[in-house]
């Protein structure tokens, strides 16, 4: 299938802006600052990049694709070592990287799936450094390639004229939808929500779509029930940080007053995900992360409370399957009841 | 009635500490930076008081009490001239006062008031000046009578060990609720939405409720439902810019979205007014002020948002009355479908 309309992926989807390899150093794109400035934090060794990591210079899909990297810089640094010795290093960083993020499960695959690959290179006298470059650039790759089936996906359920609501950052999913929808010459307005206290809406969601050219309009976050209520908004967008095999989403907070508003107002909910967690059947088999109340007392480092006030910040909430018209995956379009159909 | 609880009213509601009159000069609060810092802007003339309006120095209950010490000023400044030289001089700075905020109804209802008092002093051969600082000292009496008797009317709806959700700056109603309801030795716990853009819940509200010593937490714009959720919020609170005659609530943006959360879980919601607009019979009647988009594009002065990307700013929604579980008055508490029978 070809497309008359060209363009651009976003910066922040292109894999030189997530993280680079250059002669044994990785640069990472500083998120905590994106995009008021673009800057890279230069880290020389396997333990500055994993200072990175925990410092939370990169989230959410970046921190496996660092982890890769440093053990590439970890082969690099041991390159005159025997291949045991090599291999003892590589074991000793991959634990290290592991340990910034010990509930990030991206990390631990991404290690495991490095060693098994070192290993190999080890054994065929190949140089370790190069092996495991080109295997992180081949886990971009593969990134780009279901970014595209899952676009695919989302793209078939956005009309020439919608206007798509986002809350968060939604990543691939959301990126990929609209790319395919441009590509396939569909004319999409987005309103983005901020997202308190992080401003992931305001500074990722919001960033990624004006690079595409979409015509994009940040909300606060208690703005989505007035557009629906004027017709403003035809179809609701999200990720999800977990799928419970019932067809509940949990993700970031305010999704379900949103999702409530949506379903009140008759606007379509679609949410994207990896795919169903089969370890958790019901909300209740997951732990809603709850971060430093402080976070919501400040904006951008900025106090924004009176003083003597509390705060208080539950990082997700839970949205019941009967609020959510599908969820999209690299593999298709669900009903959110589906979910042991579709693992 | 006595009560064995003695409670400060908090610092934002002391008469003095919204402006104050000493030997011809006006001191305002400034609100734009409250509860920061806390200064107040010197108005030597009432042309300066008109400018301090303009410029938002103050805000909602306080424009008008500054209009009303500005006349004072006005006659204070003009104490040498005739009678008719001063009706004339305060009939002049009235206009001035007026034109700040032309949709500011207070302001206007302020300034005729004092225009009459002033007459009748002036008649008697009073000291106009003096006549006119008794008088908005005595409405600054007033307002707090009536704000004893809204917050009986609104303690009449709390219990002991109530936590209450509150969005935006519910004034005089929630102050008074809760500091009655405090004085009757009902143990309260607080949730303020921080309101984004302008932080009026983390800012005014939070302020006041720490002030009169209230266990008060901020959550995001996005936790309301969260809170319902886990069973963490009794009842929710707010304040209404207008109730119209079909008992539909039009209040600082965000409010319905929290509402129909609180419907969904059986979380009753009261509106704080001073009556229903007998001019607006549907929501269609009263205009939704669109303020600068900017604003949403920024957290006090800082920018928060993605280089491209527009804002949007509608400041109020409507929350229909099959959402409103009743309507708190100085007179009552009423159902939102009796406002015909209440005005």
């Amino acid at each position: 299938m070809t497309y008359e309309t060209q363009v651009r992926l976003p910066f922040l989807i292109q894999p030189d802006n997530t993280v680079r390899y250059e002669n044994g150093e990785v640069f990472v794109l500083d998120r905590r600052i994106y995009p008021f400035k673009i800057e890279f934090v230069r880290c020389k060794t396997y333990q500055d990049v994993a200072q990175a990591i925990k410092d939370m210079v990169t989230q959410s899909g970046g921190p496996q694709f660092c982890a890769g990297y440093a053990l590439a810089q970890a082969a690099h640094c041991s390159s005159n070592r025997s291949g045991e010795g090599i291999m003892e290093e590589l074991k000793q960083a991959a634990k290290c990287l592991v340990a910034t993020r010990p509930t990030n499960n991206s990390i631990i695959l991404m290690t495991e799936k490095m060693l098994k690959i070192a290993e190999n290179a080890l054994k065929e006298g190949q140089n370790t450094e190069d092996v495991l470059v080109r295997a992180v650039d081949a886990e971009f790759q593969a990134r780009h390639r279901r970014g595209l089936e899952i676009g695919k996906n989302g793209a078939s359920l956005i009309e020439d004229g919608d206007s798509i609501l986002n809350h968060c950052w939604a990543e691939q999913g959301i990126v990929y939808t609209v790319y395919t929808a441009l590509m396939q010459g569909k004319r999409i307005k987005a309103y983005c929500c901020e997202t308190r206290p992080y401003l992931q809406g305001a500074r990722l969601t919001a960033d990624a779509l004006c690079d595409m050219g979409v015509n994009t309009t940040i909300i606060t976050d208690s703005t989505p029930s007035y557009l629906m209520w004027k017709g403003m908004v035809s179809k609701f967008f999200t990720g999800a940080d977990r799928v419970t095999m019932d067809g509940s989403i949990v993700n970031k907070i305010g999704t379900f007053q949103i999702a409530l508003s949506a379903h009140y107002f008759g606007v379509p909910f679609f949410v994207f995900t990896d795919g169903p967690d089969p370890g958790a059947h019901i909300p209740d088999d997951v732990v809603i992360e709850e971060r430093n109340p402080d976070e919501v007392l400040e904006c951008l480092g900025q106090r924004t409370a009176a003083p003597g006030a509390k705060g208080y910040y539950p990082a997700f909430d839970v949205t019941p399957p009967e609020f959510v018209s599908a969820i999209i995956t690299e593999k298709g379009v669900f009903s959110p009841y589906s979910m042991n159909h579709n693992k």
